[in-house]
Formats: structure tokens, C-alpha cells, sequence
């Protein structure tokens, strides 16, 4: 990808973070990104183009948060890969605000829904993969498919108001303990 | 409550789940309901007072999907609590869809934050309450907070067309299963 794509993509998560997937018009992320609406219908093609790479990028930022020689091991890098997804800094506040948003906004627009299937199987996949290089006759899908679901709900919790964010990362931790108890 | 307050409310939440938090105003809730708008003005106060008493009302139509006295055991009245709010009927639908709008908007709203905080609590609460008839010795509270979390991101898998209905009721019973192993 470009750096002016990246720029694009970037300006997209932003403003679907402080205004609602609804808001996002392309002359508003025209402004935003600071060029010209026909260079984002060049870049991206149409609404719909753009709603599908920016689910893309998304994921892409999210796996940026994690350096995996970082970790001591692979349990390490499983709980960074998932516990990376809810904390308090900016980036990862604006990603999980437009990643629920699109969520949520996809129960409603039909345009949506199959490009957030195809990112949330890609998600899946990748924590699947952590898994099975920890434990490799964990039931790796169920667990990757329930932990993913399980960072959506308190991500949501936790932008909402409903629970801190230390509270949130601890459950999480927990559940993470009980999917693969051999590695607590 | 009246009769008169349970039809506005549950025309509140046919709104929310059809149309979104945004689109609920007070002219058409009560083209819904078939009142004037200054009967839900005098029901509710105003706007909050209103959305407060919608999430109080869905949480009231949950606890009723589950007849308690159905089941078999304690056990299988927890298995009934939460995969009940995860079925194929209209009603559920509605009911998770207008949830998950509420939550996803909270995010973005601030006067939805702490009646969603409240609503979130007293469902957590009946929760843990279940699951200590069933296993005093459990950490009823970790393990409500998040089967009620994995709740709402499974629901708004199924509801945004992310997994099917039987995947995320599996996923869900293997939930629980982990968190109460003694009983499983």
C-alpha cells in the first residue's frame, strides 16, 4: 500500500471513530485527509471499496501494536496479541471505537457485513495460529473464535463506560488462563 | 408499570432495533406506539428518561425468554439464562439488536453511559446470583462479567452476519463449561 493510501485509511479509522460509519462521507474524509475527493474515489473506488479496506487496515494497525520478539515466549505474544487490543492510548482507543462502530453499524447496512466477516476471519485466524504454536492440541478455533468475540464485548464495555480498563484486561486474562489452562 | 408504559417502551426498542438510537425521536415513537407525543413526554420526562427505561424494559423482556421452572437443575437454568438471549425468534432479535445499538451508541453518547452501565450491572448481577445457586466455591462475579460479555460480542457476530446462530450458541456452552468445569 502507498503512503498515501495509508494516510487515506488512516484518516477513514479517525473519522469513523469520532463520528459513526453514518458520517463518514467522502468529502468529509476528503477534508480530513486533506486532498481531493477524486483521489479517494481513484484510490479506493467506490463507498464500498473503501469500507472494505479500511476493515483491512484496521486489522493491519492492530497487529502493528504487537512486536512479537517482545514476548518471553509464545504464551507471551498470545496475551500481547490479545490484551494489545484494549489499551489506553490513542491509537488503540480510535482502532476498537471504529472497529465497533463498523460492527455495530453492519447489523444495520448490509453493504457491510460481508467485508467484516472476511477481517474478523482473518483475526481469527491469526490468533488461532498463536494458539496452536502454544498448545497444539488446544481446540485452537473454538478458543481463537471465543477470545476474539470475548475482546469485541469488553472492548465495547470498556468505550462505552460500562467497565475499566483494568477490569477489562483481567477478565481477559482469565479468560485466557481457562481456554488453555496448561499455560496459566 | 402500566400497560400503557410497557406498549410505548416496547415500541421503543422495535425503533432502536429497526432504525438506530439516531433515528429514535420522539414523533416517531409515538406514530409507533399510536399515542402523542405528549403522553411520552408525561410517561418519561424526556429524552433520557426515556432511553433509561428502555434498557431497563429490555433487560425485563430477557429475564421472561427463560421460564425457570423449566429446567431440569440449577445448571440448566444458567445454560437457559444466557443462550437465551441468542435465538431465532423475532422477539430475541429485536431485543439483542436494540442492545448492541445502545451499546455501540453509548460510545459516542454520553447521556447513555451510566443508565447502560446501570442496565449492564443488574444483568451481570442475576447472573453471578445463578451461578452461585450452582457452585458457591465459583468466582461468580469474574465469570458473570464475562459470559455476559461474550454474550454481546457473539450476538453482535450473529447479528452483523459475522457466524451463524448454532456456532455462537456452541461457542457459548463451551463458555460455560470452562467456567464452571464441576458442572459441566
Amino acid at each position: 500500500m502507498s503512503e498515501r493510501q495509508k494516510s487515506i485509511l488512516d484518516a477513514a479509522v479517525r473519522v469513523i471513530a469520532r463520528t459513526g460509519v453514518r458520517g463518514l462521507r467522502v468529502e468529509q474524509l476528503a477534508a480530513e485527509a486533506g486532498i481531493s475527493t477524486a483521489l479517494i474515489y481513484y484510490h479506493f473506488g467506490d463507498r464500498a471499496g473503501l469500507l472494505r479496506r479500511t476493515l483491512e487496515h484496521i486489522n493491519d494497525r492492530a497487529a502493528d501494536y504487537t512486536d512479537p520478539s517482545a514476548a518471553a515466549d509464545t504464551r507471551a505474544q498470545l496475551d500481547l496479541l490479545l490484551l494489545h487490543e484494549m489499551q489506553d492510548t490513542e491509537a488503540v482507543r480510535t482502532n476498537s471505537t471504529a472497529w465497533g462502530e463498523l460492527r455495530a453499524s453492519a447489523v444495520f447496512n448490509d453493504e457491510l457485513r460481508e467485508p467484516l466477516a472476511e477481517s474478523t476471519r482473518v483475526w481469527v485466524a491469526e490468533i488461532a495460529d498463536a494458539i496452536r504454536r502454544i498448545h497444539p492440541e488446544a481446540p485452537a478455533a473454538d478458543a481463537a473464535e471465543r477470545l476474539t468475540a470475548l475482546v469485541e464485548g469488553l472492548s465495547e464495555r470498556w468505550l462505552s463506560g460500562s467497565i475499566t480498563l483494568d477490569r477489562a484486561r483481567d477478565l481477559l486474562r482469565g479468560a485466557i488462563a481457562l481456554e488453555l489452562p496448561d499455560h496459566g
